[in-house]
């Protein structure tokens, strides 16, 4: 695991309160051979509601099917989260390892194995060693609880720093507290949900609002960043309400406080995203892409997506180098509604193209100076109509060649 | 540009013989600080059919807009190839650029501009310098003609070799020749072509079939391959066919010897596009993506695509990981039709997954070794249908980051 922290790590990291009802708890599972903690069992007091947003990969790891299962129940006991071993395509035993885990969880807890979340992350194809979990189980239940930078440390793989993040909203004349944990770093492209995400609040929310609250903060966070455009078997975003803040049940957009409620969830989602993507694996870069004027918003993001995942777009950031054909290019691939002659396409708060063509008397000196700094902005113009995007990625250099040559051997 | 070949150049190349119909010529046009040749003019004489595939991208170059028009016309008297410049996304300027040239060429032949053919390849961004093209391709037509490797050097960009292949067929009781060149070697996902790609047969085919065979070459061929996922904004390839060998022309699949033209064709046009993979810009192993057993064709060509494209299958190879279990992901992320548990997976003739898992006993050795060379084969068998699909790649290296993080600069 990378020991540097990635340029683009925050120069502080938010103090994050805890949660009513929420207790984390991390032990050494030792999925690898490493000496850390590499299992996190929170557990959630009776009452606590779930919504969650999976992957939409063909070939889902266990945990994924086990949570959308439970998701459907929509209560929650506990979430136990697997670090170094993503159980992903082992077949009857990795199946096995999720309803093992479970079975123990509940019995710890006195439960329903339903009412326990799994998740794993790390290397696909190698079964989730039961004994392993199951002692670390054991030991996390009778550690003492930790606070949110253990857990969130406990989560890792290629990570290079801990991601947090927490928001409030004023629900019922109550405030209501969110905090949430997410890991990265590679095979990030999440079309529903990011690697692993944990979203905690005391307030009290129906499952059916959380849901809804929960697939529209994730279609402006977790759906609009990509690291290098491949998504995971074991994306999950599961979010926990424990109702321990005391506020009447939210249950319809229409309740006093769910505005607030879903926009402070809105805001904590891209938040850990865009944490997500400033550890992208290599990343030195954090880059913002803004298309405006496509036919739809669906367009735009599908625009924005392409940029986003151009390698010769994010090589050329890492190079610096403010070669915008190649945004021309990752336009005009996308397959969308677009006219080259009426493009235009600006880097920073510099336009370079308009019109089908560089602009007139083009002067390439602000957006090299641009290009120099940590946070890069590229804005395309489609000039069609009043559609709309924004998506987050990093640039593609020698540190994620490295990262990836070598990962698993 | 890089001085040093590819390592995966082919050990010999072999030699074109002339084609009757065609001359080619080459001078120094000078569209960079370079001293070497890097236009092309090849002459056709009366008679000569063309038919083409042009890139599907929505920002083309006014280069592929004038292609486009004239192939409704069917005929061909000359092609003109620039190197250095692509000429895309320049506006009327770069309109402008194009009707000089065939107008210059057309005055040099006596023939219509629409029967001339232009293609430019390089930076995007930068209006062709019209006085520059004039003068190379006046310097050009007085040249003395040159043979195939000096055309397939003059219109390399980022490419470390020539690429040239020959085929030939027995059509009515007369042997016909094809030959071609292209070069790639970035930017580099044709969805209808790749980058630049010129035919030459001496055989006689009117223009209909002529399209018809070559787009299915191209079906098969130039569709089949990815170096980066990034799609080109001047994708063309142009097949010519000058009748001199004085066939019975062919117009239809069913003429005699239309089968072996057409097989002819497909060979030829495979073997330039093996060449552009193995010149794919940082390439150091040539990747063979199978893929058996999908519900249909057009499924299995985009699983192949899905992992062909991957990065992280792309860098595993690289480090010559056995990391299956990204094949596994870019299956999954693919959206097509795909059971987990019936999926099988193969590295060169070792299989090392099936149903949904590690096959038991599984010895990583042979693996390791075949990932050692320089020819990986992966295959994938859906378990599902009859679908089946073939894409060639390349892995991802430093060497891609290096050339495509300062390339323009």
């Amino acid at each position: 695991m990378p020991t540097t922290p990635s340029p683009l790590a925050p120069q502080q990291f938010p103090d994050l309160p805890p949660i009513a009802g929420v207790d984390l708890r991390v032990a050494r599972a030792r999925y690898k051979t490493w000496d850390r903690c590499d299992l996190t069992f929170v557990t959630l007091e009776p009452g606590t509601n779930v919504a969650g947003v999976l992957t939409q990969s063909k070939c889902p790891s266990p945990e994924v099917e086990w949570c959308r299962a439970a998701l459907t129940l929509g209560e929650a006991r506990a979430l136990v989260v697997n670090a170094g071993n993503s159980n992903a395509f082992t077949g009857n035993r990795g199946r096995a390892a999720v309803e093992a885990i479970a079975a123990r969880a509940a019995a710890h807890l006195g439960c329903k194995p339903s009412d326990v979340f799994v998740a794993s992350t790390g290397v696909i194809g190698v079964p989730l060693p039961i004994d392993k979990a199951e002692a670390g189980l054991d030991a996390a239940f009778t550690a003492a609880p930790c606070g949110w930078n253990d857990a969130a440390a406990a989560i890792m793989t290629t990570d290079t720093f801990i991601k947090t993040a927490v928001a409030t909203a004023i629900v019922d004349g109550r405030t209501v507290t969110l905090a949430g944990i997410v890991k990265g770093s590679g095979m990030i492209a999440p079309d529903m949900a990011t690697m692993l995400g944990f979203v905690f609040t005391d307030a009290a929310v129906e499952p059916d609002f959380l849901q809804a609250a929960l697939n529209a903060a994730n279609r402006t966070s977790f759906s609009c960043i990509t690291v290098d455009s491949d998504t995971s078997t074991s994306d999950t975003v599961l979010a926990f309400a424990t109702g321990k803040a005391g506020n009447a049940p939210l249950s319809h957009v229409d309740d006093p406080g769910a505005d607030a409620f879903a926009a402070a969830l809105g805001d904590l989602c891209r938040q850990l995203a865009h944490l997500v993507v400033r550890d992208g694996e290599g990343a030195t870069k954090f880059v913002t892409v803004e298309i405006t004027g496509a036919t739809s918003d669906k367009s735009a993001h599908r625009i924005a997506r392409s940029i986003a995942d151009s390698p010769l777009v994010k090589t050329a950031i890492a190079g610096e180098d403010a070669n915008w054909g190649r945004v021309v290019m990752a336009v005009g691939k996308a397959g969308e509604p677009a006219e080259r002659d009426k493009l235009a396409i600006r880097f920073g708060d510099t336009l370079v193209a308009e019109n089908g063509l560089a602009v007139e008397g083009y002067d390439e000196a602000p957006v090299a100076a641009h290009l120099k700094g940590k946070e890069i902005d590229i804005g395309v113009d489609l000039g069609l109509g009043d559609g709309r995007a924004t998506m987050w990625t990093c640039d593609l250099t020698h540190g994620y060649i490295s990262i990836n040559a070598d990962y698993r051997s």
